[in-house]
């Protein structure tokens, strides 16, 4: 059985997103419990100029609907970045995940070798195929903003751990 | 065209692990540059329950030498976990990468359903196929602990900019 850009690409952003959704719940949760004023945490920075927690979210999302997308040959639907809590960041979320479902694997078909352009507004627009997108950009990027994200809770005392990144992992010791 | 487990690890690991090098180099130039203690970096957390920097970098290492491996069906090579400094590290990376060069397309045929098991400490065995296992554990772990590296680097001052973590990426406008 081998690999299929569907399998590399759909259920894996589902599942980092969905995690990521469930890290931003435990950091709205553990605001309110300490009385911390959420926008505290929205526009929290590792460092003056990187992004704030809020953008990493916004970013990690696009990658995601983005890729799916684009890997499809179609034009990614465009989120309007006008999020200001936790809550409109899960409908963000949320809104992605349901996006990415509504693609099948038949419109992936060869996306492997298919010419995908993403603009940027430092560098102009890049050129890649399908999967070298998938693999040198989506991934590195999605994982990049969300880890960024999760490293930015931990250093602000919100309690996560490595097993909230992941999701559900393997199955246990055989009995 | 489609995809093979392959083109889904090999390349995939090589690359995230020589901008990790790349990341390092700087770190530890920086370091140098501003007369700091390499250790302070080497020791930094960005909160005291999660590893330093110069465990993430084992750890990430030891996720793609240990995949390549279980993939193909052999034992992994193992690593000592004796570095304490970063030409260590360097040297580790580069072996990491020269082991994962060692194998071929050819013995990560089948792999996507091959049984894989990977020892824990904290939940003992976890049992996968070798495609969650690329997918759901290695590939989210190897960037967690790169992007955890990378983080705290930031955290700390060193001048890095996402490039140095992606590498170069597509082609450039069409002329």
């Amino acid at each position: 059985m081998s690999l299929s850009m569907y399998d590399a690409s759909a259920p894996v952003f589902v599942r980092a997103l969905g995690q990521l959704r469930h890290v931003l719940r435990k950091a709205d949760e553990h605001a309110r419990a300490q009385g911390w004023d959420p926008q505290v945490l929205l526009q929290m920075r590792l460092y003056p100029d990187m992004f704030p927690l809020l953008r990493q979210v916004q970013i990690a999302t696009d990658m995601a609907k983005n890729a799916m997308a684009r890997l499809a040959g179609v034009e990614p639907l465009r989120f309007e970045d006008d999020e200001t809590a936790f809550a409109q960041l899960d409908a963000r979320i949320e809104r992605a995940i349901a996006y990415i479902g509504g693609f099948t694997p038949d419109q992936l078909e060869g996306s492997a070798t298919r010419p995908v352009t993403v603009p940027t507004r430092s560098r102009g627009d890049l050129h890649f195929l399908g999967r070298d997108y998938l693999f040198g950009w989506t991934i590195p990027n999605l994982y990049f903003h969300i880890a960024t994200a999760y490293g930015l809770l931990r250093h602000a005392g919100v309690p996560l751990g490595k097993a909230d990144f992941l999701g559900p992992v393997g199955t246990g010791p055989v009995r």
